[in-house]
C-alpha cells in the first residue's frame, strides 16, 4: 500500500473556520468559480461568483500541509481535547487478552498506541457532558460545520454550539466520538440536522484484504461517506480495523458479534456473553465509535415471523435467532443490556439498536415482527440514556413508498426521538443490480421524514462484495438521497449548492458546473463524450440550434435590446 | 445494420392471451421458475414454482415465429381492425411536399406504405369510439395486457374493456395509436393503469447516425420503455424516423418543432403555421402516435421568468419564445390550435401538452410562470377533448420532493384528469451524470401520486447525447421507479413479481432470482463476480458463517424438529 494516499478535488482547497469557545478549527472545502461573462449591447460583461463552501468529509487527506502516512495514522485532532477533560487515564495495555494477543505476521499496525478509559468507571459521553450543561469542543464543531453555508446566504447561523448540546442532551441527536477514535472529526447525526449517510465496507472470509478495505474507506470519504462502517466478517478482523480506524477522518461502525463468532469459527451454539464482552471491550480500546448490537430480539419474535417470504435478512439478527432457538434462552444482549452499556460510557462508544427483524422484501414490511422489535428498541434507549450512553435505533430494509411514513412515525413515537438508522429502504426487490437506485428512492423519501442518517446500499447488494467503484456508486447516490431531503427539509444553507451549479450551467461555465457537483470526475468524463473537440457554447444533446440555454440567452438579449416591445 | 434483429430474455417465452370480443392476441413473457428444494428432517421435499407473466414491450422481437426484417418493418398488427373500421382511406401519395421529396441516397426505407386518413375529416380516435360507446380491438388489448398478474392471483379481473372505454371517453387515459403506425401494439398511459416509461432517443447534429438510433430504440424496448420519442435534430430526421416507427412495437412520439426548424436551417424567424403544418402533415402520415406541442407557451408569461436562474430550458419552449420575441407575435401554436386538433384527429395522432416554462433548477421550481403555462394547457385540453383529440400534459423538470405534491395537485385540478407526464422530476442539482438518480426519486413520488407516464432521464443528461448503454440505465432505473409507484398504488398485480423474486433469493434458487429482476444480464454479471467458482448456497457478501437466509433455514429447520421447544 501506498504510504501517502491523498484526496483531491478540482477547483478546490481546504480552508479552516474557528470557533470562538475553544478555538476549534474545522475543515471545509472552498471550490472557486470562474467569472460569469455575458455580451450585452456587443459588449463583454463579467460578473463575479463567490466562492462555495462545501461540506467535506475527507479529512487531512485533502490538506497538503498535512503529512500524512498510512503506517503511522492521522493526525490525534481530539487526543488534547479528550486529555484536557482530565476523566479518562491512559491503559497499560489492552484489558483484552485478544488485544494483546494478535499475531505478529505482518498485517499488524505498527503504530501502536495504549488505549485510554474512564477513570473509575464514570461516564465520559458527549450526552453525558451534554446533561452536564457543558459544551464541549465536539460540540462546537459540528455546530460551525452544520452551518457551513449560511453564512454565505447572510444567514445568521442557526445551529449553535448550545443547540447542540440540548439536542444531545435530550438524545435527539449524536456525536460518535469514542475516546480512542481522536483521528475523527466531530460530526453530528439528528434530525435536526444535515442527513447523513453510512458506508459499509468490510471483507468476507471469501474476497479482499487489508489494503483494498483501506482503500475503500478513503474511497468513501472521498465520495461524501459521513461514517464507516467495517462489516469484516473473514480473517484478520482487528488488524483490518487497526489500519482502518487509525487512518479514517470519520467515526468508524462495527458489528462486534461478527468477530465474536469468527473466534468461534462460526460455532455460534458456544456464543456466550463473555466471549462477546471481551470483544466488546477490545474494540472500545480500539476506538470503535458505535456499535450495531441486536438486543431488541427477543424469543417471543420469533413466532411473529412463520409467514415471512425472507425470514431474517439481518446477519446479526439471524446469530441470535439462532443461537436463542438452540440454547432455548432469551437473547443475552437483552438480559446483558446494562453490563453494556456499563462498558460503552467508559469509552464514548455508542449503541446503534440493531433491526434484526427488518423486512428482506416488499412482502414482509411492516409486519407484527418488525414493530415488536421496534418497541423493545425503544425500551432499550430509555436503558441506555440512563447511563449517559448515545443511542441510534437502526431500521428498515425492504419497505414501499405508500408504507415508508408509518415506520419513521412509529420509531418517532416508540423511541422517544432518538436518531433513526435506514438501510435504504428499497422500495421494490425486482431490480438486483440497481439496488442503488432502487433503495436511494426510499431512502430520500425516509430521511425528508426525518431519519437522521441512511446506510448506503451499492449495486452489488445481494450479489457480491461492493468493490471500491460500487463504494462510489452507493455512496454518491446516497448523497443525492441525503441533499434531496436536506432541501425538502428546507434546510436554510442547502439549495446554494445546486444554486450556484445551476447558474454555472446556465453561464455555460462547464468546469465550474462539475467542480460544483457531486461527482467532478463523472460529469466531466461524460461531458468529454459529447464535446467532439467543441467548445462553443452548446453540447451534443442539443447541436447548434437546438440549445434551449443558448436561445434564452439570445431571447434575454433580444428583450433587453427592445424592453418595451416584448 | 443486421436485418433480423432479436430481444431474447432468459428462461422466458412469448405466450399470447387471447380476447372475447374480438380475439385479440395479447403477447406477453412468461418466467417459468425452477422447484424449490427444502431439506426438511433430512429428507428433500420439492416445492413447484408457478410460472410468472410479465408485462412485454419488445413486441415481435421476442417472439421465434415471427420473421423479422428489419428492412421491411414489422408485421402490422392493427391493419386489418383499423382497415374494418372502415372510416379511414389509404391515400395515393404523401400528402406534404417533404413526404415525397426525399432524396434516394441509400438512407432511405426501402418498403414504401402509403398513409392512411379518415374519410371526409371525420375523427378516427379511441376517444371519439370511446365517446361512441364502442370497445375497439385495440381497448380490449390494453384491458388484457394490464390484468396480467392478477390471474395468477385469482382475482377477477379488476381492469375490463368497458373499463377502458370509460377512462377513454373520460379523456383520464390516452391509447397513442396513429392509424399510420399500425405496427405497435396497443398500450394505454392513465392514472387507473400501470404506471408507463417513455424513453428518448434521436441524434443531433453533431453525433449519432440512423443504425445507432434504431438499436437504441430495440434496446429500449428491451429493457422496458413503453413508448419512446424520436427527438432527432440533425441531419436524415424523416429517414431516421421511418426506420424507427416501421420497426418499433410501442408507440412513437416527437416534437415536430425541431424537423421545422432544421428545414428553416436553424433560422428559427423564418418559421410559420404553414411550414409547421406540413411538418405535422408529414409526421402524421409517416405514422407518429403523439406529439410535443409547446400550445400553452404566451408572450404574456415572458415577463414571469425574469428571476429565473436557468430561464427556459424546453428546446421547444425556448424557439417558440424566441420566435414570439423576435416577431412580436402570439405562439403560433396557441393561434392556431383548432388546425392543429383538427389535422391530430384525421389520423389519431395525440397531444402531449407540452411544459416550455419546466423549470430547469431547484430554484425556478413551481414559479409564476410554471404555472401560468399549466393553466393555458388545462383550457388546451378541452378543445382538443372537443375534437375528440386524446391529450398528455407534460409535466417538471427540477423540483425538491417537498414541492412536488403540489405539481400534481396542481395538474389534477387545472387539466380536468388528463394523464400527466413528467419528466423526472430531478430531486436536487447537484449531480450530473447521475441524474437518471436524481430524476428517479422524484419520478417514483410524483407517479405514486397520479402521475401516468414518467419521462427517462438517462445518467448523461445535461452532458451528451445518450448511449446505447446510457439508454438501458435510464429504462431500468425508470422501470424501477414506475413499478416502485405501481406497488405504492397498491395496483393488485404488482407484488407477485417482487413475492417470486424475493422467494427465490429465499430458496437460493439464483437464477430463477435473476430471470425475474429487470436486467437479468446484469444481476448475473455481478453474482459471478462474487462467486469465485462456488455454487454452495451462500454469496461473498457474507462467506459462509453470515449468510442470514441459510442461518434462517437452519434456524426454521431446527424449529420444526422441536417446534414446542422454542
Amino acid at each position: 500500500m501506498k504510504k501517502e494516499q491523498r484526496i483531491s478535488y478540482p477547483a478546490s482547497h481546504k480552508i479552516y473556520v474557528k470557533g470562538e469557545i475553544h478555538g476549534v478549527e474545522v475543515g471545509m472545502r472552498l471550490v472557486t468559480l470562474t467569472d460569469t461573462v455575458n455580451i450585452v449591447n456587443g459588449e463583454k460583461v463579467t460578473e463575479k461568483n463567490p466562492p462555495v463552501t462545501v461540506y467535506d468529509t475527507s479529512g487531512p487527506y485533502s490538506d497538503r500541509n498535512v503529512a500524512i502516512d498510512i503506517t503511522k495514522g492521522l493526525p490525534r485532532l481530539r487526543q488534547k481535547w479528550i486529555e484536557e477533560r482530565r476523566d479518562t487515564e491512559r491503559l497499560d495495555g489492552f484489558s483484552t487478552p485478544y488485544g494483546n494477543m494478535r499475531p505478529e505476521d505482518g498485517r499488524r499496525f505498527p503504530a501502536v498506541h495504549m488505549p485510554r478509559r474512564a477513570k473509575d468507571g464514570q461516564p465520559v459521553s458527549q450526552m453525558y457532558y451534554a446533561r452536564q450543561g457543558i459544551v464541549t469542543p465536539e460540540m462546537e464543531y459540528v455546530a460551525i460545520r452544520e452551518n457551513l453555508q449560511n453564512g454565505e446566504l447572510g444567514i445568521k447561523t442557526a445551529i449553535t454550539p448550545e443547540f447542540v448540546r440540548g439536542e444531545l442532551a435530550a438524545g435527539k441527536a449524536i456525536i460518535p466520538a469514542n475516546i480512542n477514535h481522536p483521528e475523527a472529526e466531530p460530526m453530528i447525526i439528528g434530525t435536526n440536522f444535515l442527513v447523513k449517510i453510512n458506508a459499509n465496507i468490510g471483507n468476507s472470509s471469501l474476497m479482499s484484504g487489508i489494503d483494498e478495505e483501506v482503500e475503500k474507506a478513503l474511497w468513501s470519504c472521498k465520495w461524501g461517506g459521513d461514517t464507516l462502517m467495517d462489516l469484516s466478517t473473514g480473517a484478520h478482523i482487528h488488524e483490518t480495523r487497526e489500519w482502518i480506524i487509525r487512518n479514517t477522518p470519520v467515526p468508524v461502525g462495527t458489528v462486534p458479534l461478527y468477530q465474536t463468532v469468527e473466534k468461534l469459527d462460526g460455532n455460534v451454539e458456544r456464543l456466550d456473553w463473555e466471549i462477546y464482552r471481551d470483544t466488546l471491550i477490545e474494540q472500545c480500546e480500539q476506538g470503535v465509535d458505535y456499535f450495531t448490537i441486536h438486543a431488541g430480539l427477543l424469543r417471543s419474535h420469533l413466532p411473529l415471523l412463520k409467514g415471512r417470504t425472507t425470514g431474517i435478512v439481518s446477519r446479526g439478527g439471524s446469530i441470535i435467532a439462532g443461537w436463542m432457538t438452540r440454547r432455548r434462552e432469551e437473547n443475552f444482549f437483552y438480559t446483558h443490556f446494562e453490563d453494556i452499556c456499563h462498558i460503552l460510557k467508559q469509552y464514548d462508544a455508542a449503541v446503534s439498536l440493531g433491526d434484526g427483524l427488518r423486512p428482506g422484501c416488499i412482502s414482509d414490511a411492516n409486519d407484527a415482527g418488525q414493530f415488536a422489535e421496534l418497541s423493545v428498541l425503544g425500551e432499550l434507549t430509555r436503558t441506555a440514556w440512563k447511563h449517559h450512553v448515545q443511542v441510534l435505533v437502526e431500521g428498515p430494509g425492504h419497505v414501499p413508498m405508500d408504507r415508508i411514513a408509518v415506520n419513521m412515525e412509529e420509531q418517532l413515537r416508540t423511541c422517544h426521538g432518538a436518531p433513526f438508522y435506514t438501510l435504504g429502504p428499497l422500495t421494490t426487490d425486482i431490480a438486483p443490480g440497481y439496488d442503488h437506485i432502487t433503495s436511494a428512492i426510499g431512502a430520500a423519501q425516509i430521511a425528508w421524514y426525518g431519519t437522521a442518517m441512511l446506510c448506503c446500499v451499492t449495486p452489488k447488494e445481494h450479489l457480491s462484495l461492493p468493490d471500491r467503484e460500487d463504494v462510489r456508486a452507493g455512496v454518491v447516490a446516497y448523497k443525492i438521497a441525503a441533499h434531496a431531503a436536506d432541501l425538502a427539509k428546507r434546510h436554510p444553507g442547502a439549495p446554494l449548492r445546486d444554486y450556484a451549479l445551476s447558474k454555472a450551467r446556465f453561464d455555460f461555465r462547464w468546469r465550474d458546473q462539475f467542480n460544483l457537483s457531486l461527482d467532478p470526475e463523472k460529469a466531466l468524463e461524460y461531458y468529454r463524450i459529447g464535446r467532439l473537440g467543441d467548445d462553443s457554447g452548446h453540447c451534443t444533446m442539443c447541436g447548434p440550434h437546438f440549445c434551449a440555454m443558448k436561445l434564452t440567452k439570445e431571447m434575454n438579449n433580444c428583450i433587453k435590446q427592445k424592453p418595451d416591445e416584448v
